[in-house]
Order: C-alpha cells, then structure tokens, then sequence
C-alpha cells in the first residue's frame, strides 16, 4: 500500500503538480495548509443534507464535495435527512427575504442551513459557503442574507465562427464550433463553474457582429450541446443576431422588421431554437452600428426592430437585448458633432416606445471602454425602458493582456456615479439595478476575457476582472478591496503580507494606468490599427471620430475637448447637477478636465502645476508607478506559487517597456503644441518622437 | 511522513493528475507498471556519465534524469566518471561511423555508452534510449548506429503576428510576440523538447506570407527570446521574409533585388540578424505566390532573388530557402494551360543558376496538399539545385482537426515514388537525401498542426503525424507501421491488443479519408471558402484554378483531367517511365486514375466495375470505414485514458457525419452528369443535393 502510494506520489511529481498553471482559477481547493483550521471545518461539513433530484442541487453538492475533499481532503458524505449535528443541509423553500436566486445561510441547532427559493440559490450559497472555507472566515454563528441585485448576470462573448475572438488577447475561441455538438471539451464544464461561482447566470456564445450561421439548425444543435453543459450550473445562453439573417439564408426578399414575411420569419425561428433549446435566454443585437444590418436600413427605428424580436419572443420566457452602441459619424458642418452625443440622439426619443421584453445595453462610457470615461449620458435618460450596463473585462484600451489592470475600481466607479435624475443618490447602479425607474427587467453585462490560453485570460491576474465583473454583478456595494482580498486568498495566498501587497497592487492598478496613457481626462489617443499603444498625432481616419486628434484638439493655445455650451454641448445632456461638476474648468475634478474642457497649456491646476507640467507630471508618476509595482510584485515572491509569479514578473516588465513608450509618444508629440519644457525633475525621454512613431507602426503592419 | 504523502496524494488527485489532457505528447514518462520491467531497467540506469558543460548535454542529462524519474520513480545520479558498471556513458568523440548529428548507442564492458561526434547527436542517441525503455525494448546488448539521412528537418509555422494561425485548427499561435520578449511562456521548452525527441532540428517560426515587421529590431528581439529557448534543444530559428521588406521599412525606395541599395539593406540586416542570433538559420521565401511580393514585379528571377539573400548570407551559417510553390493563372487561350505544370515552367530552367547556399522547397504534390497527389515533377528534374520536400503536417485538406487521418503513410508514397531520372530506384527520397544528385544542402519540412489548444494538435491523435513527420525526416526508410506503433506505445498503451488495433486504425486512415471524400484522383473539390466539405459543383472562383469544375472536369461523357499528351501534357513533364505508368488509362493505378485521363462513366475498370459504379464504391465504403474506425476506438475502450478516449471518440463522430456529407454531395453532384443510377447495394443518400449544398453554405457564411 505505502509502495503503490510512493508510486502515485511520484506520478504525480512526474507530471508537476506543483507548478500552477492557473487553470482552476479561484476554485483551487488546494489543501488548507493548517491542520487545526482543517479539522475545525471539517467539525462543521461532516455531511450534506440532499433531498432533491433537481440537476442544480446536484451540481451543488458534487461541487462542495470536490470542494471539501480539496480544501480539508477528506470526503462527504451526502444524506437525504440527518439527525446528527455539524453537517450542511440544502434546504428548498420559500423564505420571502429571498429572491428567485437569493440565498440564505444560518446556523440551525447545530447544522449550517442552506435555504433558497430555487435551485439555483442553493447553488450560489454553496459557492458562497466554499469562499467562506477558501478566505479563511469562520463557520460558527454563520448568518449570511444575499440577494442579486440584477437579473440577467451574464457574459458577453465576441467570438467569432471561426475560432478567432474579436479583442481577445487570451488564445482562441473557447467553443470548437467544429466539433461540436458531438465533441463535449471537458472545458465548457470548468467555464460553467467558474461562472456559476460567481453568480453569472447567462452567456452570450457568438460576437455581436454576428453570423448568420447561427440561426440555422447546423448551429442551433452546437449551441444546444453547450447550453445542455451549462444548465445545470444555472447558466442560460443567448445568441447574438445578425439583422439580414431572414435575407441571408433566404427566408425572405427583406429583413424590413415591419415585413410580414420578416416578422413570421423571425416567430418560425425563434419556435424552432425553443423546440431545441427549451430555456433559450434570447437575442443580443448591434444593429446600425460599424456596418452591421439593423432596422434602419429599411428606414425603421431602433424600436421597431427590436419590437418585431420581442413579438416573435412573446411565447417564450426569452428577452430582447438591443446595444446601444451606435454613433453616425457628424456631418461635416454639424458644428456642434461629437460622437459623444450620438447614442444620446437616437435612443433617448424612443423611451416608452419598447415593448415589455426589450432591454437596451448600454456601454459604461459614451465613447469605447476607455481607460476612463464620463458615465453614458443616457443611463437616468430613459425612465420607461430597462437599460442594462455593458462594461468590457477584456482589455482592449487597457493593455491587453501585457498590462496589470484591476478592473472593479473602473467598473465601481460607473456604477457610483450620481445621474440626479431623481436627486441626489440617483446613482447609475441603481438606475441598472432597477430600483431608481422601477424596471421589471434588469441586466448586466461584461465583454468577456477568456479565451483558450490555459489560465483562460492571458494575464494571470486578468483572472481577478473576470472574477470583479462577476461579484459586483451580484452585489454592486461589494468594494474593489473586499473583492480584491476575497480573489487573493482563493487564488493566490493566505500569508498576509502577500495579501495586503497584492491587493494593493490591484486597486492602484487602474488608476497607475490612466496616468501613463491618458491622464487628466484624454481619451481615444491610442494606435488605431489595434488599439494598442499610443498614437496621439494620428490625424485622419477613415472617419473623423476614429482619429485621435478630434478627441485630444491639442493646438497652440493647449489641449482637450470643449463639451460645454460653448463647444459640442454633450455636457448638456446630463442634469444640471451632473453640468455643474463638470461645466467650469476651474472646478472640474482633474480626472474629468479634458473630457469637457480646451485648457490652456499654462493655465495653473488644482495642484499648483500648469496644465503641461501636470500633464507631464502625470506621464512620469505613471511610468514611476510601474516600476513600483515590480518591486511590490518581487517582495511577495516567497509566497507565490513560482510558474504564476514567473509569468506576472515577466508581463509587468512589458508593461514597463510600453509606460516607456507612451510617456515619451504623449510628451515628445503634445510639447510641439505646447513649446514649454518638460519639467526639470524630470529625465529626457528615452527616445525621440520619430523613433516612437517607428515603434508603433511596426505593430500596425501586415 | 505518511500523513503528509497522503495529503499531497489528495492534493495531487484533487487536480486530476489522472485524467490525461494530452500536454505531454510522447514523453509521458509515466510509470511502467510491471515492477519486474522497473528493476531490469534499473540495474542498467544507475547513474550517468557526463563530463561536458555544452548546453546541449546537460539538456541530454536532465531529460534522462526526468524521463527516468517517471519512467522507473527513481532519481538517477549524474557522474563525472566512474569504475563501476550498471551506468549511462555521455561520450563525445570522434566517431566516422557517424555524421555530424548521428549518435551509436552500444553496450560497453557493462555500460551503456552513446557515443556522438557533437553534442547534438548525444542528445538524439539520449531520446533513443528513452524512446527504447518507453517502448519496452530491452536494454540488453543494444547495439544502434543512427544517422539523420537529411541536414535540416524543419517545421514551418504559418503564424501570423496577431496570434492567428494560417490553416491552423488547434487554436492561436504558441508565440506570444506582444509578451515578448520579456516573458518566456515555459510551453516554448516543452515546444523545443518534443521537437529533439524526434529529431527536428530546425523551425520558421512565422508564416511563409510574411509580416515585414520580423525585420526590425523590436521583433528580432522577440525572436531571439524564442531562439535561446530553443538553442539548448539543438533546433535553429528561422524566419520568413517578405521580400518587398526594404521598401515596406522604408530602408529603400524599390526592392528590385538587383539595385545595389536593396542588396547592401539585406546585409545590413543580416549582419544585425548575426548580431543579435549568432546561429540563425536563414531565410525562407514566398516569393510572387499568390500576391506575395518577388523579383518578377522588377522583371527579375527566382534565382536574382534568391542568390541576392545568398549574398547577404555569404559570411554565415544561414541558408536562403526559397519555395517552388508558384502558378500563375494560365492564360485563357493557352488551349494547354495547367496548374500542374507552372512550378515547373518557372523554376526546371533555372537549375543551376542558384547559388550554393540556395534550397528550393517544394510541395510534395504539384497542386497544394490534397489528400492524394503524384509526386511533384520538380523531383529529379533539378540535379544541380538542392530540393527541399515540403510536406503539410496540419490538415488543411484533410479533415481539419475532425478527422482522424494519420500521415505517415501520405509522406512514405510519396518519399518512394520513383522518377526513374537515373534509373530504377531514383526515388524522391534520393532526391531529398542528396544522394541521388549530391546535393551538399538537404532539407525536408512540415507545415506545423501545433497550437495553443492544450494537446498541441486539436485531435489527440494528430500527434503522430508531428511525430511521424520528424521520425521520416530523420529517416525516411522507417515504415508508417513502425513509426505508429512507437507512438502508440509510447502515448496511449502497451497493452498488445491495443496496441494493434490502434495502429491498424491510424494506418487505414488516410486510405478512408480518400475514399470517402477524393477517389480514384478526384482533387480540390473541397469547399473553397474555407477548404471545408465538399464543393464540387463550384464552377467559378476568382481564378479559374480555385475553382472545382477545373479539376474534376466532370460531363456527360466522363470525369477526370487529360493530362496526356492529348490534354494538358503535364504527364510530360516526367521521365518515359513514370509516363508509361500513368498514360494509359487502362493501366493507370485506379488511385491516379482521374489525375491523368478524362474517362467515360461506364468505361470498365480493374476491379469489374465501370467508373460510374466504382466512384460510388468508393464513397459508400469510405463512408463505412469510417464507421468501423469507431467500433475499433470503441473496443479499446478499457485500456485508454478516459479523457483522451472519449476526446477521439467524439472526433470520430464529427468525421462520420462529414463523410455522410462528402458521400451525399459527390455522389448525388457526379450523377447529374453520370445520369446512372447508385449500384442497388448501396442505401438512398441522405440528404439531397440541394440540402447538402445548403449546409456547406453555411460554413462559408461570414
């Protein structure tokens, strides 16, 4: 016995289990290492209490099982009624402070008790109660009371047919839409869980510049195989749809929404994909937007198009999502144009003209994930229809997956920002959570990061966005902090110094980035080809707002973009409250200056400095802020596993590599307009601005 | 102690160390089972000579060490010498049996010695010794001389900058250029060690369709990164270019090969290329290739191109290998235009006009990759030009990674075909080898199926064709059969009757992969989008040669290309006896049939049947076997890992709906021309014609 023992051990040994490839994400269940902590848990899971065949319960207790026999390493058995003390016992029932996916979890003479509404809140509650077990918190007098604050959680995944993901940086698609349905990737299951562990509930499989292949039955039954994969975990999935599908694969001579032949076109098809997948979550459209057919092609509105998808929906529990993300470019002499204002101008008048079953998903900011941005101006602007948060995990203008970028500080603060729409506290959460209109209908959604990379996101700690996006879908008053500590100790470690180090490094993290890119309100500056690294002297696109001057306007006198009454008035479409933060130079907090304001190169900050000596200011702290969090990143060493700590070492110095090159793009290129010197404490750029413009085009070529 | 084993134990069995995810390709170095095995082993491994510091022998040293560790669990010492018996003897010395990258392993007063002349060969001689304990041969009195027939063996990675893949089906790029090249992804050395098992000694690490930013500096240091990854494994990095490189960098104002500006750019940038990699490899070239720059856009030749890069390599190492893949579109009124013949027509005059350091690859086939093709007729007819063979490794017209289609036997029909230039016996091989014209350069190359999909290959069994690539490339007179049986044994069971049925399976495979999708020499009927399905009914493409029509040429009269004397004289272009094989139909091997001569449908054939009734055969029971290959994976069931298993099993499920497809489409498409009716032995197809013509639509979809 001991031999064979010594044997598997050094199997085990001979396949290096040891080297963390990332791949378990935070549901490592790695031994707890100290074995009082491990037997006090243990005193409390000595068994599980199961009376229900539903699937979801099932999940539930496999996952505490494989859970527990990691973390403690012993196994549990599962019962269907207990006497004895010091289990856990899944209770189904109705309990009014619980929503539909609610959960709560209490001390009851001498057992824990899950109790839930639905299968799916004893899910959630027994992930909840396994984080309890992973951060170290203690079981006794538990009592905890969670609700998800917004309905539909879900993800929303660019993927294209063919393997390829649009502004995804973590390998290739997860879904072989080749192999399936016949071939099940033991993958999809681990996506599941991860998801499901965080309180997502709904996936969007294909890219919003959607192929039509996906409303045809060769698709259909793949995307049966995995929402059939994904169901027990709680998880639907919905379909991004292309608007000419009904023209394309011939159904029709048209795709006009108000075309008879269009609309039962549509009710036929949405029959068919509920005959094959009964709990079909709905549509995801982009329509009129970058190209994409919609309903203005046929001289309709968004509404209209939309309406005919919640019609032909009527039958089924499914909902329409509709993206507002759409921006005509600004007729030449259209003075006052500005990308800013475009979604504002086509969605804002159809408020009340959507039916019950449409949700319209709106980007955090009113231009393109940006760094940092202005919340959209339509979040308060449409009181009569449910308006869902689409934020982006991967980072497309956040460095890919070279940059060490904590998102939930980005996303947290969206959500916080005052509309005043109803007075003050009129928060952007609670206009998405439903609470501010009273919507019936709530959502959230977030691009998704993953990709076929083995720790799913490229960089290791982009493991932390996806998990973010996750917990402030659940709960938006969670704080970046709670989260960041709550990933940390599941992922990475316990020993506190390493804790408190990383989850620092995580929350400065967003705010080091804004610094070296796109400080003091800048935006849109970045290399057009790909959105990577910086292109602040781009001048011409092939549409005026996809260039970087029309968003910078740097000129002789200084830099930024006059949104006030005096220049494109898109400051206008906020509330008075929200204008007066913002409206006069002088008083607009410095992270917002340029977004709405043509400041003079001298003119003196908030901070003492001139504008240019802040600007500068803010590229060389940034570049400095890097570098520190190298040596954050080397002091926790010790503690973290080598293979991670190996590959996060290596990216954060690409991350220093590209600080370099945009400080010394944005400095060398915005001090020809400026002609002021770059202030003396500071070195001389490490190149010239000819030589940066090389660099970045090289990443632009062929 | 025991307490903490058994901890680890859980901890190992809690990340499933049993389930087999593939990673480990043919270096699994799992335990062998039977102790007795073990110890005999043993007695003959305990310890390890070594008294070198070359990087390459300590890389020998420690994958003995590893490779020991798993294979037997026990830790083998490294000495410097040593008087006892029982050990592994390191000896580099001069040895003329050998060349330069041979190795003898031999018994020696009761050691093991392996012997080399270079450390390279140390390491190969090591990889065979591990190759004979995994494959349970007996150590006793080994007595191996092996020397690589060919100089450079390499891999071609059509790998774009951005991570895609061109042809790749096992998910993004195994480069990471955007993380390099700070971060080293530890995947690049167990890319560069699963390479020296096998003996491949060389790799391009970009796409043959070449992004011109491998020019600069930003990049080669990228690459430099990978090359010192894979310097201590004995393989040589190099790139392709894209020839307009000088112009596209703005370094010159043309890149006419003969402007002595463009040739002091090339050894400017060579000398930096030494700079930075002092063991490059050298250049390889698509050159005017379907829109590829080349010296034909200055009026220029293959060999004005090709000798400008020889040039520029003269002071180094480095060789120019330059692709014969070229075919310009034959002109409308050429009444003998033919694909078949273009690489011939461009390059046969050319002989001896390349300088020394000049290789010309060429395809295997004279057309691109098909499941079968004739020999290239560039084969022989260049005596005084190094010929290069360019095999496919990834399936682009062989299933993807759908299709379980192993290579071997693909690669061997090819290598023996015979051109008869000097004789009876004048094979390709000999061609290749240099031993038929003494060619002083040799090289052989496969078209990688890696990617970043955790197996490396998408189908777990399209690891042996990188496998059996690199075995063939070492040396092409080892049978398919041999070469499967090796990997069978070392990746997936020793038990016999597994072992058997395996290889069965895998040699069968390319002959039903033909059957049911190009018979009899039908080629490039595949759906031209995407190189997916079948598509014979295309009539048009953009260049009369992508399209189907131009292949199968199927009327009412018949089917199949004349390329005799009467037709398009491409048979002419080989030696009188090849010609005598394949000129009259009535003698022409039934697999060549349709390549060479347009013939009647009810024209009788060898096998009894008339064409008509024969391509029916083929394709029902292609499609059959297919079904087969599945009872026999189903029926080694017991002895496989369970993931690996039901990974194929599901692979092989896809492959049988695709060739119902392939039979469908076919079938029911030849028939509108044959007008005759499916032998009665054979059930109705499926589907219609229209049906399947639909679902292969859908594939091209956007």
């Amino acid at each position: 016995m001991f031999k064979k023992i010594l044997y598997l051990l050094l199997l085990c040994l001979s396949t290096k289990t040891f080297a963390d490839d990332g791949y378990r994400l935070w549901l490592k269940y790695d031994l707890i290492k100290k074995q009082q902590e491990r037997e006090s848990y243990a005193r409390l899971t000595k068994f599980i209490v199961v009376n229900s065949q539903l699937d979801i319960i099932k999940t539930a207790s496999i996952e505490f099982q494989s859970g527990l026999k990691g973390l403690l390493g012993k196994s549990v058995p599962v019962v269907t009624s207990s006497k004895s003390t010091g289990g856990i016992v899944f209770q189904l029932s109705l309990n009014k402070d619980l929503n539909e996916e609610g959960y709560s979890i209490t001390s009851q003479n001498g057992n824990i008790v899950i109790n839930a509404n639905t299968e799916k809140g004893i899910l959630y509650g027994t992930f909840e109660l396994l984080r309890n077990i992973q951060t170290g918190k203690s079981l006794a007098n538990i009592s905890i009371v969670s609700n998800p604050k917004i309905q539909y959680r879900m993800l929303n995944h660019w993927d294209n047919p063919l393997g390829t993901i649009e502004r995804g940086y973590a390998g290739s698609s997860l879904w072989k839409w080749y192999e399936l349905p016949e071939n099940i990737d033991p993958r999809y299951k681990d996506y599941a869980r991860a998801n499901a562990s965080i309180g997502i509930n709904a996936t969007v499989v294909n890219n919003v510049n959607a192929s039509a292949r996906f409303m045809t039955k060769e698709y259909l039954l793949k995307v049966k195989a995995l929402a059939d994969v994904f169901r027990p975990y709680g998880i639907k999935v919905f379909l991004s749809i292309n608007f000419a599908a009904p023209k394309i694969l011939k159904g029709t001579k048209t795709s006009d929404p108000l075309d008879p032949q269009v609309r039962a076109w549509w009710q036929a098809k949405t029959q068919e994909i509920y005959s094959i997948i009964p709990d079909f979550g709905g549509y995801l459209v982009k329509a009129n937007s970058e190209g994409e057919p919609g309903p203005q092609d046929f001289g309709r509105t968004h509404a209209d198009g939309a309406n005919m998808l919640a019609e032909a929906l009527k039958p089924y529990t499914g909902v329409v999502i509709w993206r507002a993300f759409v921006y005509k470019p600004s007729s030449k002499d259209d003075q006052k144009g500005d990308r800013y204002k475009e979604a504002y101008k086509d969605f804002k008048p159809l408020d009340g003209q959507f039916d019950k079953k449409v949700i319209v998903q709106v980007k955090n900011g009113p231009i393109d994930f940006q760094p940092r941005e202005p919340f959209h101006p339509l979040f308060g602007a449409m009181p009569k229809t449910p308006l869902a948060m689409e934020f982006q995990i991967t980072q497309e203008y956040l460095g890919f997956t070279t940059n060490l970028v904590y998102l939930a500080p980005l996303f947290k603060e969206c959500l916080e920002s005052d509309t005043y729409v109803n007075g003050k506290g009129s928060t952007v959460a609670k206009v998405i959570d439903g609470s501010l209109h009273d919507y019936q209908l709530t959502a959230i959604a977030g691009v998704a990061n993953t990709g076929s990379d083995r720790n799913w996101t490229g960089h290791f700690m982009s493991q932390a966005n996806w998990y973010a996006f996750g917990r402030l879908a659940w709960n938006h008053e969670l704080s970046s902090e709670q989260i960041a500590d709550e990933w940390v100790k599941m992922t990475l470690s316990h020993e506190p110094k390493t804790v408190k180090t990383v989850t620092k490094l995580l929350i400065e993290s967003r705010e080091n980035y804004v610094n070296f890119t796109t400080p003091l309100g800048l935006h849109h500056i970045m290399g057009q080809g790909i959105h990577f690294g910086p292109e602040p002297w781009l001048m011409k696109s092939d549409r005026p707002d996809w260039a970087s001057a029309y968003y910078h306007r740097a000129d002789t006198l200084g830099i930024g973009f006059d949104r006030t009454k005096n220049g494109s008035e898109a400051l206008l479409l906020y509330t008075s409250e929200v204008q007066n933060q913002w409206n006069d130079p002088a008083k607009t907090p410095l992270p917002y200056l340029l977004w709405f304001h043509h400041v003079g190169w001298k003119t003196k900050l908030s901070t003492g400095n001139t504008l240019w000596d802040e600007l500068c200011t803010r590229y060389y702290t940034g570049l400095a802020s890097v570098k520190d969090m190298r040596k954050q990143w080397d002091s926790v060493k010790p503690n973290i596993d080598k293979e991670i700590f190996e590959d996060v070492a290596g990216r954060l110095a690409v991350q220093e590599r590209e600080a370099i090159w945009w400080r010394d793009a944005c400095v060398l290129y915005f001090q020809q307009y400026s002609k002021m010197p770059i202030p003396a404490q500071f070195p001389k750029p490490e190149r010239s601005l000819e030589e940066v413009k090389k660099l970045v085009e090289i990443y632009q070529l062929r």
